[in-house]
């Protein structure tokens, strides 16, 4: 029988799950400091709500669902599985007009799938962060959106990190220059993505391939190596004052003009953003969308959103090593032991008054056969990373006293059962267990 | 176009997201405090994985999903949404034999699947806290169990829930006794679950017709009326620990023997345990299950488990309005305005400056236009339950101050701007917002 999970899904131990959990509260704490709120829909949706929203590969690439009862028969499928975050938004959005504030702002943080070929780091199920802003053409929005991103990733501990701006209109615009026919500027954007991983000559190769004359794609090559943001149009003007008011908070510093910067996704229609870490590429990114929500509610809606990727964000933290000692090892404080079968009371009235004060204190629940197995629950104590272990036989249950014994460093101590919760915290913060060496019988 | 969720799905808006985050940060706590750890397992497990778990009306209410590519031509699956938390975690368990502790201990926060019938308070998409212990066949297990769920009721605020408990032993024992063949024991205890419903007579009917003697099924029931603990088997004397350890915990007045409890799984094969409130029903249940994992690892390992139903702790908690003030209202605290488009980098960096106070800060995206737009701004700011709002105009910006409205008292201050965030969260405390009337201008 094959127990692992399904192709391009993972299991999480506890030890993964603190670390997801960790980098999501990080996320979801910087978010709400921002204004915006939380929100969160179904896993299935409509079918009808996804297919004709994410191109002709997307449309594959989305995890279809029997019908109930006939579907079994006849193969018909009726719900799909959420492939992003930002449709099921505008379908809210559409489903709540009155119900919601004139501005909403709003942030996700759930699972999507997709059907698409397991790859290093590419998963079939993986988590999007996603914070939007509906309601408002202002540049302040998009400001926001990369303020609330810098301040989330300076919270995780990341300093190298540049956020890339640049404009739909602004790409349009130098296509234009270029000389690129309009009906290619699809494909040369595709292209022109490319640069950083195929270099200069394999982007003017793949654009001839496309039908783009050579002089055309040098010249639009040239352009978009430029730093300068061109003078004059709308789009300019706007990519210009939100790189004027990002200095203002705490993106100052990371915001960079980046005129290749083109993003897949053809809904956005003003302002683009990506994430670049030297070395690692894209976290995330995201942009204006003014058009999405009237696909769903009919009448037109600005937007503008920010997806960070919380999978690759977690591999490079691991690679790193950017998780926080009290993330790592994030097990019991101390192990509880049943001495002997009749002390089994004594020892979970001492579990409660150890978790009444605080602690998380787990009981080894097979008695130590008056001590004859306190080895191997110290074992366990230890490869659980719990720094403490308590012993109450029968002369500590008389004189309601504990001992204690600190795995790490072997010391052992007797405490008053009054006084044990306090004692175990005060050590923890005398020492912590990231300042101490195991004892040499541990080693 | 149906913009709503798909049938029996809901969307959460933020104050929805609010209540269920802060019921499962209280469970997650609770556990953790019982040194219990964190799982995560994929929602799309392979269909093999869940077929045969659930029994047949089980299977049928499996979600079955296309298979990637030729699945849509030919209308077969090979993946299935997770229905339930134990069967995944019976083959995580057997999947990472050697990697786990010899007792694990884990919890489960996540979403299953199920296409049941829509009706009040059934989802096809709900969440399930489980809590399981391997390992070990220690009642202590159980007392651990029975204690932390207590402690996640009370500290939820529930007074009023009895956890029910009884033992598969004890019901064979009991139905030998009355008379009732052994192959009638799961329609008797299909009846026998529906007492509180239907009624004694309800009940001896409803066995009647599924070919057990009235004698028998009266028998039956009286035995069931009886509160004592039946002397002498292991079963009972299981039970009897159980009750007396428990009186040692925080589960201590609140768990009762209740020999007509059946609970419906059929892979229980010890205790067996349900919370009960009055007028309510069930708000989770669980019990010992020693084959389970055995069907996936093949070699035979203890456990026990309960399992906490989110969704009707949240109706209940709703209609009982226990949900304290701060998960109520737990919107932005201050609304920062731009008082007009050139002071819109200044009113940035206030808003920069009062969240690196601590404080959670919107920013009203649209410039006042001179202050013209102001009652627009804080008609916005309280229909949040924002109950600040600044203002910062060309004088404030020249003296370095920020006007301040509390737009519950309608009161209006002015601070330095060094001062503003402390300013607002000493009013905070001093009055916070539960206590204040709206202003007679509000009303």
């Amino acid at each position: 029988m094959n127990t692992g999970p399904a192709r391009g899904m993972r299991d999480f131990l506890p030890e993964d799950v603190r670390r997801r959990q960790y980098v999501i509260d990080v996320v979801r704490r910087v978010y709400e400091r921002y204004g915006f709120e939380p929100l969160e829909t179904p896993a299935l949706e409509n079918i009808e709500t996804l297919t004709g929203k994410y191109g002709e590969e997307g449309n594959q690439l989305i995890y279809k669902v029997l019908k109930r009862g006939e579907g079994e028969a006849t193969g018909q499928a009726d719900l799909a599985l959420r492939y992003d975050l930002t449709v099921p938004l505008a379908r809210v959005v559409a489903d709540n007009r009155g119900k919601l504030p004139r501005f909403f702002k709003r942030y996700q943080i759930q699972p999507v799938w997709r059907a698409d070929r397991p790859a290093r780091g590419r998963f079939r199920e993986f988590y999007q962060c996603d914070v939007d802003a509906i309601g408002s053409t202002s540049a302040v929005v998009e400001v926001e959106m990369i303020s609330a991103v810098s301040e989330v990733l300076q919270s995780l501990g990341f300093r190298d990190f540049v956020v890339q701006l640049n404009h739909r209109g602004l790409l349009t615009a130098m296509l234009d220059a270029a000389g690129v026919e309009a009906g290619k500027h699809g494909d040369a954007l595709v292209a022109i993505d490319k640069l950083d991983k195929i270099g200069r000559d394999g982007v003017i190769d793949d654009m001839a391939a496309r039908g783009i004359s050579r002089e055309a794609a040098q010249s639009a090559l040239d352009r978009a190596a430029s730093d300068e943001v061109p003078a004059g149009s709308a789009p300019a003007e706007n990519i210009s004052a939100i790189l004027a008011l990002c200095e203002n908070t705490p993106a100052k510093g990371h915001v960079k003009f980046t005129p290749r910067l083109a993003r897949g996704l053809s809904y956005y229609t003003g302002a683009i953003m990506e994430i670049a870490v030297e070395g690692i590429g894209s976290l995330g990114g995201g942009g204006r969308y003014d058009g999405l929500i009237g696909m769903f509610s009919g009448e037109q809606i600005p937007a503008c959103g920010f997806s960070l990727g919380l999978e690759r964000i977690l591999v490079v933290m691991g690679e790193r090593n950017m998780f926080p000692e009290h993330v790592q090892a994030a097990g019991p404080d101390v192990l509880v032991t049943i001495f002997d079968e009749p002390l089994t009371a004594e020892s979970l009235r001492l579990a409660t008054e150890l978790r009444a004060g605080g602690l998380r204190a787990e009981i080894y629940s097979e008695p130590l056969r008056g001590g004859k197995d306190l080895g191997k629950a110290f074992k366990y104590a230890s490869a659980r990373k719990t720094r403490f272990a308590t012993v109450l036989g029968t002369s500590e249950a008389d004189a309601q006293t504990v001992k204690i014994k600190d795995l790490v460093t072997g010391e052992q101590a007797v405490a008053s059962r009054s006084a044990v919760a306090i004692w175990i915290k005060e050590q923890m913060k005398i020492r912590p267990t990231s300042d101490l060496q195991p004892p040499p019988s541990a080693s």
